[in-house]
């Protein structure tokens, strides 16, 4: 039997891909969209095997559930309406069996049935390593948000708990630093969950656009948490030229999550949990938080130095956080 | 003295990349731009090391240039109007030198320069070998070509030689195949230029465009040659359900190009010639021969079989041919 992609060949394994892309766009050098006469936003990410996904813990299909995650919380952090479609660069080793790309597409494919957006295109090659390379498309809605037009006086909001995704992650490579510690069931599981099947920051972006106070300017700066709260609340200092104080009793921690440094590192410097972490002025802050129950308010900006400050005024100590980085 | 990747660290990467980039474009999340009202053609390419590219043959800058190659040739082979934008994601082993990365973006700035288009947007991401994955949109133009519109009837045509990038590939490898092949000086450098800074066909397709006889349709097939001129036809017939006919003796040569079945075999199948292959009406096709130089027809097509024949009745030997392929 067949299995092995050298095997198939080329044109083998790109007719067997046409189940999974969007009709009349198998056919062409190119796909084409209609923006309806909208701007677009355009975001490209790349997923590598051993840097960005291991098979000792996530599955071909949760990989393309992943990627098109990471790619469509870009897209909601700047403001996304209507995702238009993903292309998919897919490299692989020759040995790669055939089961394990139509895992990664049935994967994309269920993520984009759930979130919107079609398979319009891509390419495929050999390679030493897997690689994902996703380019997605979408119109953008009434507010765009900028990393860079956070305000003196905004609040600092997330859209959900942080660190679940790096749990997770330990918990599936059977972590010896978390070994002796007490779990809740319901915690081990939401964090394996977050960890292998992330939702994109779409419905808390929908919840945001339908709150805004009535004569606020569609205003707010937002980027996501995919490479870690504090990285992320760095971005919008740095972009927006303010200062963020965090508010230490305030950190956006799962039900049951476990206090301690440890797992306060965790929370700011997990990665990958794909939140909104927005700057927002507080009438419209407010009504976010009474409309969307697993928004946090975590601190706020003010005119000051690019940077991050606990609100007892101590620095954060940056050595001892884990940073998640990709060289 | 701090060169590669890795002693960099990520965020100064990305910091030193900020002046290819397209103004505004540098700190969010996505980049946005405007069609203008317009449908949107998208394409994305992957390109990776030692399979569609080696240091023994190509510099950095090189492979940043043929990145857009591949990539707007794509485009023009569907009608593209504008260029709007390109998103690089890139893979690099941690120990790659900065240099090679400014090359490829110093290439690719260079190519963008000259065809049109800006850098929008990326990822990049340390890994075991290099691979771009280059995605490029730009807005439909007054034809867009398919695969699938080829008509009985059509004549076939091409917007240039076929086989100088194979050759030059030859030439940089000391291939033993060509050692005792005497070609011209002129040739020798055309087939280098050819496999080293080739041009997508953007002015052949504004040729086509200004050249349509009043009267007719906007309706013609069309391909690039990127794997093969064999390759691009027998993807017409496919798509169009139609048989191709090739004239033996109006292969696509270049100047001085030397007979021969091995010769013949690098002009059907040498692949990377990112020239236009067009079936389109005898009158829009004629006008097309006498405005655009370099265009030759090499056949015509006719209702039958989905398959290339000779027009001396043989069917193309395809086992002696040199395929094209990546797995």
């Amino acid at each position: 039997m067949i299995n092995s992609l050298d095997q198939l060949g080329e044109k083998e394994i790109l007719n067997r891909l046409k189940k999974f892309m969007a009709i009349g766009q198998i056919d062409d050098d190119t796909a084409q969209v209609n923006p309806l006469g909208k701007d677009i936003l355009i975001n490209t990410d790349v997923l590598v095997e051993d840097v960005h996904f291991s098979k000792e813990t996530t599955s071909a299909e949760d990989i393309g559930w992943r990627a098109i995650t990471t790619n469509l919380s870009d897209l909601a952090s700047s403001g996304v309406d209507q995702i238009l479609g993903i292309t998919v660069g897919m490299i692989t080793p020759p040995k790669t069996e055939w089961s394990w790309v139509e895992g990664v597409y049935t994967g994309i494919k269920t993520a984009l049935d759930k979130f919107g957006g079609q398979l319009i295109g891509g390419d495929c090659s050999s390679g030493k390593q897997k690689v994902l390379a996703i380019t997605a498309i979408g119109t953008v809605g009434c507010i765009r948000l900028h990393r860079s037009h956070a305000l003196d006086g905004d609040f600092l909001v997330t859209t959900g708990p942080h660190g679940l995704s790096r749990l997770g992650l330990a918990l599936l490579l059977s972590d010896q630093s978390i070994k002796k510690k007490q779990l809740s069931e319901h915690l081990k599981t939401q964090a394996i969950n977050a960890h292998q099947r992330p939702n994109p920051p779409l419905e808390a972006l929908r919840a945001l656009e339908r709150c805004k106070p009535k004569g606020l300017p569609w205003r707010a700066a937002g980027t996501d948490s995919s490479d870690g709260l504090l990285e992320a609340v760095e971005n919008l200092c740095e972009s927006s030229n303010c200062e963020a104080i965090l508010d230490l009793k305030r950190l956006p921690r799962a039900q049951s999550w476990p206090l301690g440094t440890h797992w306060d590192n965790w929370c700011m410097n997990g990665g990958e949990d794909f939140e909104l972490v927005l700057s927002l002025p507080p009438t419209w802050a407010n009504a976010l938080l009474k409309t969307f129950p697993s928004c946090q308010q975590i601190g706020y900006m003010r005119s000051g130095p690019a940077q991050v400050t606990w609100d007892n005024g101590k620095a954060i100590q940056k050595s001892n956080l884990l940073k998640f980085k990709h060289f």
